[in-house]
Parts: C-alpha cells; structure tokens; sequence
C-alpha cells in the first residue's frame, strides 16, 4: 500500500504565481511554518489548499520574527492549478483571517523566487512617544514614554549607512557565515507623536533592525554614546550594541526586486 | 448584623472628576455597565477600585454601541479620594487593558455631569471603499467592495442637516419621548481608499447615526433614490430609512462642552 506516491523529486510546475500580502503580525509566530504554532506561511498554505488544490510550497520573501508586521510581503508558488490571477485574490481573501490580506497576483517567470531574487527591503520602527499609549495603534506601535531626540537619533544613524559587518547586530541563532549588508537608508523622523525610523538594506541579518534600534534608544537613555556607533559596529560583537527592541513596533515596509516591474 | 451600613442617600463629595479617554469598542459590548458583558464601564470602575477606594459611579457622555470605537470620550466621578489628577492618569493607564488610554484628569465644578453637560458630539463612520480590506484598520473601518460617489453622498446627506425629528432613524429599543435632534454638519470626504462621514449634532437617538450613514449605503446601492432624504426623514418612520450599518465603523470622534475650556 502506498499512501505517499508522490514523487519525492518535484515535477517542474505550468505556472510561478507572486502573491503580494500584507498583515497584521500581532497573532502570529511570524512568517515560517512552525511545529505547534500559527504562522502566516500556515495560515495561508491551509488558505490556498483548497484554490490551488492540495500543499504547495510557499517561498516568502523573508523570515519575519514572532509579533512582527508586514505592509507589503511577497510570496511565489509554483502550481499546475489553473486558477486566473483576478480570481485567486478574492478568493483567497475570503477565507483567510482579517488579519491578512492579499492585494495582488500575477504570473512571473520560472526562475523568480520571492526571496533569493528580492534585491532589497525596507523596514520601519514606529515609536509612540508619549506617555499615554494610543489604544487604536498600539498593537504596532513600541509606547516609549521618555523624550526622544529624532534629529540626534538621526544623526547617530547614519553610521549604520554603507557596506558594514553587522555581525554585532545579529542575535543568537542567526547564520554567522556572511555577515556583512550594506544599508542604503537610516532615517528617523519625527510626526506629533510619532517617530518612525526607516532602514533600508540589500538584506538583514536575524534581528538585525531590532537591534539597530534598540541601540538607538540606548542612546536616547544615556547608556550609549551619541558618537559610539562606529566603534560598536567595529568591535563585531553582540555585547556592545543596545538592546533587541521588541517585535511590535517592527513593519515590513517595501520590498524590492529589480527583476520585476512595480506591481 | 449590618453588612450594609452605607446609607442609601448618596452623601455629596468633595471632589468632581472629569476623565478624557480613547478606546477600542472592539472587545466590549459598548459603554454602560450590563450584566453579563463586558463594558468600558465597568473595565473602567474596576481599574478605578483601588486607585479612589471603592465603588464609584461614573457617568459618561454617551451611551456608545457594542463594538463603537471612541476617540474622545468623557466620564465625570464624584470622589472623596485625594490622588492628584496628575498622579490619577498613569496610575489608571497602568492598570486599564491597552484598548483603553486616559488622557487627561481635572477637576470641575459639582454641578458637572459629563453627560448632562454635554452639548454636542460629532461621530465619524469609516468605510474603507476597496475589495481588499486593510489588515491594519479593519477593526475600525466598514469595508464596502463597491464603488462609492462621496460627492453625491455629500450633497445627499446636506439633508439631515438642520432640525428635525429623527423618529424614522431610531432603533426599536429607543426613547421615543423626544426625537427631535439638530444636525449642525454632516460631512462625506473622501482619502484614497478611505470615506469618512463626519456628522456633528446637539444628540443622537439610538443607532441614530448607523442608521444615517446605512441609508446613504442604500442610496450608494440603488435601493434609495439620491433625492428621497427630505421625503423619508417628513415620514417618521423607521421602515422608510435604509440599513442600520455595522458597529465597527463608527468611532465618537468628540465631544462638545460649552461650560469648559478646551481641555
């Protein structure tokens, strides 16, 4: 009796599908299929089984942490399913949870995978800089009640731009092989409120930004000095840089592909 | 044995509190205390027991709907207790759950009612006009897939504008002694995907303002004729106005007092 008849080697598939989604991170253990835990790849495989007929093997364009957001995340498929891109985006969005959502489908050529051909992306920390939370964005906010210097935080930021070893950025559990990026933007800034810090790479390292901001906000608390950034970023070790700040405040903001037209 | 030794005649208190809030309506089953359910209320008056000592009464300005977001919302308290106004609000933002902030505590004058006082409130009813919904906001937005003419829908609602009796946009369950309320602006706005309603008004009878915004989606769908608002409204009677629209899309946006400086 064979139960599993399927061939262990795959079949190269009709059609490369790129979904473009965005999500509210709050209730997921981020992106990657997990054991014993709902994660956003889970939830949209079991969403598609019934579309596309049957598993199919999601590539996402990135490993996004526990808690994390994503206002704009790729992912390519590889089906036989014959399913026209205008009917698979409503389908799809009627049965996944609120919290997802997909905006755009269309066909891409074989070789095209959502994160070995992504050139780029961009994330953004939101700090609510008040002491009264905001009860309508907190699930994406970081509420840090003290004073925040944007325009300093800024100006320290920009020594994390250009082509560095970030290997001092990267927790524990991170691939340790290759751990130099170059980081095209840092910035920080400030509306009421609000202050957004905005980072833009070629690709991240495991808690990469978290860690890029929370050293920022150990400069705002007067534990790191305002000048220290390159010599941290020299020293290529995890116990000189600030703190990991936590997952809530984190979006995926853009994505990047050089191959592609904008979608 | 007396284990009910208070008096039955409320004593007057010494200080008269007015709080400033926001929430997510999300989780609770509107403002008012209710047995059974859980209210902003009574969120509130537990979050309030240790920090006044005791049981409180408070009074809201409004009597928001099960799943009605607020903004800006108001509760007056009379206390006897001494915590500075100053010290009240983080002690209460510490204890409150994150879907509820307190911004801001004073003291006003005994005569004070944060309902009774109030002279006017303007809400805003949200519709989020796309077929893919906004994982961010979709708590907080009705999403309506089908196009919407925001100008027509703009000159349409001018016709609530003025005074009127308002008995045809009452749910069953209302006080129907007095129907007749004065709309000073009803503004449709359009943003992008985004739709605003904003309708400002000395009160508001029950559902009044989810039954406004429900007969202009029924004018947006055809079931409604653009020029029937006079006729309907001159009718007084619930059957000839359109759908109550859903709760989550309406938010208390403020609140009006003419006795107070702006806080």
């Amino acid at each position: 009796m064979q139960l599993h008849s399927a061939p262990y080697v795959s079949q190269p598939k009709s059609r490369n599908l790129l979904l473009r989604l965005s999500y509210d991170g709050t209730a997921y253990h981020g992106w990657q299929v997990q054991n014993n835990a709902v994660t956003v790849q889970s939830v949209l495989q079991d969403a598609l089984f019934p579309i596309l007929g049957g598993v199919h093997e999601l590539k996402g364009c990135s490993r996004t942490d526990a808690g994390v957001h994503a206002e704009e995340y790729f992912v390519s498929v590889q089906t036989d399913a014959r399913i026209p891109c205008d009917r698979l985006v409503p389908a799809l969005n009627a049965v996944l949870p609120r919290d997802i959502a997909v905006h755009h489908c269309r066909e891409v050529p074989p070789d095209f995978h959502a994160r070995y051909s992504c050139t780029g992306k961009e994330y953004v920390y939101r700090i609510w800089n008040s002491p009264v939370r905001d009860p309508f964005r907190d699930r994406y906010l970081l509420q840090y009640p003290r004073p925040l210097d944007a325009a300093l935080l800024h100006d320290c930021a920009q020594a994390y731009v250009g082509t560095h070893d970030f290997i001092g950025f990267c927790s524990a559990g991170g691939k340790k092989d290759d751990t130099v990026r170059t980081v095209s933007h840092f910035s920080v800034i400030r509306e009421g409120d609000l202050v957004s810090m905005y980072v833009a790479a070629d690709g991240f390292l495991y808690n990469m930004v978290r860690i890029m901001t929370g050293t920022l906000l150990s400069i705002a608390q007067g534990r790191i000095a305002p000048d220290a950034l390159p010599d941290i970023l020299a020293a290529r070790t995890r116990t000189r840089a600030g703190i990991t700040a936590p997952a809530q405040g984190l979006t995926l903001h853009r994505v990047f592909y050089d191959s592609l037209p904008p979608l």
